[in-house]
């Protein structure tokens, strides 16, 4: 299984550990080792670098992981954030109800209320799956974490953030008076977000505990059918999932200017399709043939959102396409239910012009793209193992190896891992042979390894050996960092 | 007062927003805007970089906010980790209890015990401050966020880390396998801690929700004695403020090599102070007569901690010397009690030599950290305000000005801007006069202003202004880069 063989380098080498591991755990909680917290910061480094350069305008903020009950009535997730779940009226164990249904049934169970899936299950005569007992009606369960603010006596409820959007939203106003007033602006958080997941499955695809980077633009909703740089990306290929393609599971090459003008979605929408797609194709070198955008039915999509594709990246070792992320057109649905629910007036005035701005939504998770890189990159050449991750975001730019252990060659490469260690992450390494120390770095996605040899003390040149061509050439000590 | 104007130029320009505003919020927690998110992050690149670099063997890891029950009973948190409470008999408001005793009979209440605290409140007759009623016996009250994780049926209790270094006792052996197996390993972590404080006072200093950053140095205990790169820091003079001076108020400057002489601190941990001191003083430019380490004396100390100096600096708008950090000799307290409580060997062999490594922690508010550099670099000189701020972590690098609204200029202002962003964090600005804009940045802490003038478009020149001096000098475009 491709999953274990992910699973066994991650946790082998120090990119991920199960969370509280020598107390048992609780499933769906990872931690990060040393490799995985440089490969997941250097991901997130990427990310801000390319999607806060699209505009000056956009900037990244950071809000709290606690946030008081308020907050979540005027977003709806007290009311709306919910699985469904059922009971087992002998061993009391509990199930999501629409997991069971579309397990048992082989169907999709997206879209249905707790009186359908309670009618399916009795009907269908679904069993406990633990003891074979009777399972109970369906309840919805809200998946936020609950937690108490304060000392008994005077303690107010509080959430932990299911997302981190509603940050973005409620720091909307001060951030639009103190940037410059204009819009379009666009505030980005990067940071965790929590779901009580009745059962989390899948390993690392369904976390409790996790991180999201997303942006949200604000604009006025009059201008959506324009974007200043639309002529730049008009021509540009998309790759579309559209509803009437399920059945064939074909993607179609649309390009931006036809998915205007014959299927009628705003440019402002399709110019971050295309950012985005530019993001996972040239930035993180996904072939092409993995990835699309997969448009939602009313039933998958949040009501709010008006328009709705999911990025997608088809990860084997999860079984096929997944959801890495996605493009929402969330209309004012948040502004103005913030605005109604704290009483405060969150409509802008640009040149006379009164309105709640619209937001589109760029969202993704973290761990999954994370996961996902793992698995797309790694390949099992038999007498090695590699994963040809994109050099900006693999852990370690560079292994530097003097050849044996003596010290005029570990003098060089220690001075040479210094010296170099200002700009690049990078890993000395010592001990075994050569060979081995390249298959060590080649399995961690480490792009080159730097060896100083005898050759060295003669002619000052070390020899870089490339991850995926294994070729070598010989390159002088004062020009390493431009052949890395 | 200094703390309300510090206070008001971050609400106003974006440095901090009370979190969840608009809703009346919760004291105690606050967001970071668009130019506090900028500082923070580079402060914490800052800091890794620094302390990271102390050795090739230390790394960053991650670890989850949540963490189940036992992990708390092990590292001693759900027994200890508790403030002293006490309610009023009539109107049932609740305070810390050394809080009262500190404020109403002006002496210092750390180490004395709920007892010893209730005698004193009796004996005193100290009233309640809301309502004068009658304050009943202190209770103790753990300050660990608690909630529950899975469904009601199953669920398990777990609480929100209060400090980021259990994260690094929990990864440990994982990190130690994965890694070289060698002695000492350093295992940082930047994140999120929580603490339900009964009444968070002093603003910005004491948060529920804050963000630490910490390094677990793990190491052979019969090794305290000795750094290999002692002889490097011996001269170096360090400003030490123990004990005995508490009364002068004196600091002491006091060599490395004395420290270790005649006050008999080992080796290994005035290294760690030396480099700390060199943080604080070379990269972040503080005034050295702002900072002191602070002894501990055994009262004011965790009773694991075998030796606690705290890092302080003078901040005005906090009242005086506060806590930045501290660096605490942990022996093996964390890993044997954790060994004890899991029941997971923590123990560790090298050549043949077993041992439970013991642990030295570097520990720091990132927040406070944030607030005191705005404090410190703050002035206000009549005719303009400026924030002082080390080059490294001020929110932007410069400011780009084209000198009129006149397209000529604006084209090669926004070519400088887009192509000297993918280096630097830059602000474009061009509403207002050119000295309304050099001052906008001045309060901002933004060290250079780079003008495009007139004579710009003649000979490919612009003016660079420095912040603090406000001397201007003209320099080629291409070689702006070396001058910010």
């Amino acid at each position: 299984m491709k999953s274990d063989e992910i699973m066994d380098i991650a946790l082998r080498r120090g990119f991920i550990y199960p969370s509280s591991e020598i107390y048992g755990g609780i499933s769906g909680f990872y931690d990060y080792g040393h490799l995985g917290t440089l490969m997941r910061r250097k991901w997130e480094d990427t990310w801000r670098k390319h999607y806060l350069s699209l505009n000056p305008n956009y900037f990244e903020v950071d809000a709290t992981n606690i946030m008081p009950k308020n907050v979540f009535i005027g977003s709806g997730h007290l009311e709306n954030f919910t699985d469904p779940l059922t009971e087992c009226e002998k061993c009391h164990s509990r199930f999501r109800a629409d997991h069971l249904v579309e397990e048992c049934l082989e169907r999709c169970a997206e879209g249905l209320s707790a009186e359908e899936m309670s009618g399916l299950i009795k009907e269908s005569e679904i069993p406990c799956p633990k003891c074979g007992g009777k399972l109970l009606d369906v309840k919805m369960f809200n998946m936020m974490f609950e937690l108490s603010v304060g000392s008994t006596g005077d303690s107010e409820t509080a959430y932990l953030r299911p997302e981190t959007a509603q940050g973005a939203f409620l720091n909307f106003k001060r951030s639009f008076n103190t940037l410059r007033g204009k819009l379009p602006i666009g505030l980005a958080i990067i940071g965790r977000a929590y779901r009580n997941e009745i059962s989390p499955r899948q390993g690392f695809y369904r976390l409790r505990e996790f991180n999201q980077a997303e942006l949200q633009i604000f604009f006025d909703p009059d201008t959506i059918d324009e974007h200043p740089d639309f002529e730049k990306i008009k021509d540009v290929s998309l790759r579309m999932f559209p509803l009437q393609n399920r059945s064939s599971g074909e993607v179609d090459e649309v390009k931006a200017s036809e998915l205007h003008k014959n299927y009628g979605i705003p440019k402002f929408y399709i110019y971050h399709l295309v950012k985005i797609q530019e993001f996972y194709l040239d930035k993180m070198n996904f072939p092409k043939e993995l990835f699309r955008f997969r448009e939602l039915s009313e039933d998958e999509r949040a009501f709010y959102n008006k328009i709705h594709w999911d990025v997608e990246l088809y990860t084997e070792s999860l079984g096929g396409y997944k959801e890495m992320g996605g493009l929402h057109y969330r209309t004012d649905y948040d502004l103005s239910g913030h605005q109604k629910a704290s009483g405060e007036k969150l409509e802008v005035n640009i040149e006379g012009k009164k309105m709640v701005p619209h937001v589109l939504e760029l969202s993704f998770g973290v761990d999954r793209n994370f996961w996902t890189l793992l698995d797309v990159f790694y390949t099992d050449e038999g007498d090695r193992k590699l994963i040809s991750l994109p050099k900006e975001v693999a852990p370690f730019r560079a292994g530097v190896f003097p050849l044996q252990k003596k010290e005029e060659l570990e003098n060089i490469a220690k001075n040479i891992y210094e010296r170099l260690s200002k700009w690049f992450d990078l890993f000395y390494d010592d001990s075994g042979s050569i060979g081995r120390r390249y298959r060590r770095q080649d399995e961690i996605g480490t792009p080159f390894g730097i060896t100083v040899d005898f050759q060295t003390i003669e002619d000052n040149t070390v020899t870089i050996r490339e991850r995926d061509s294994m070729e070598q050439k010989r390159v002088k000590v004062e020009e390493i960092w431009k052949n890395i």
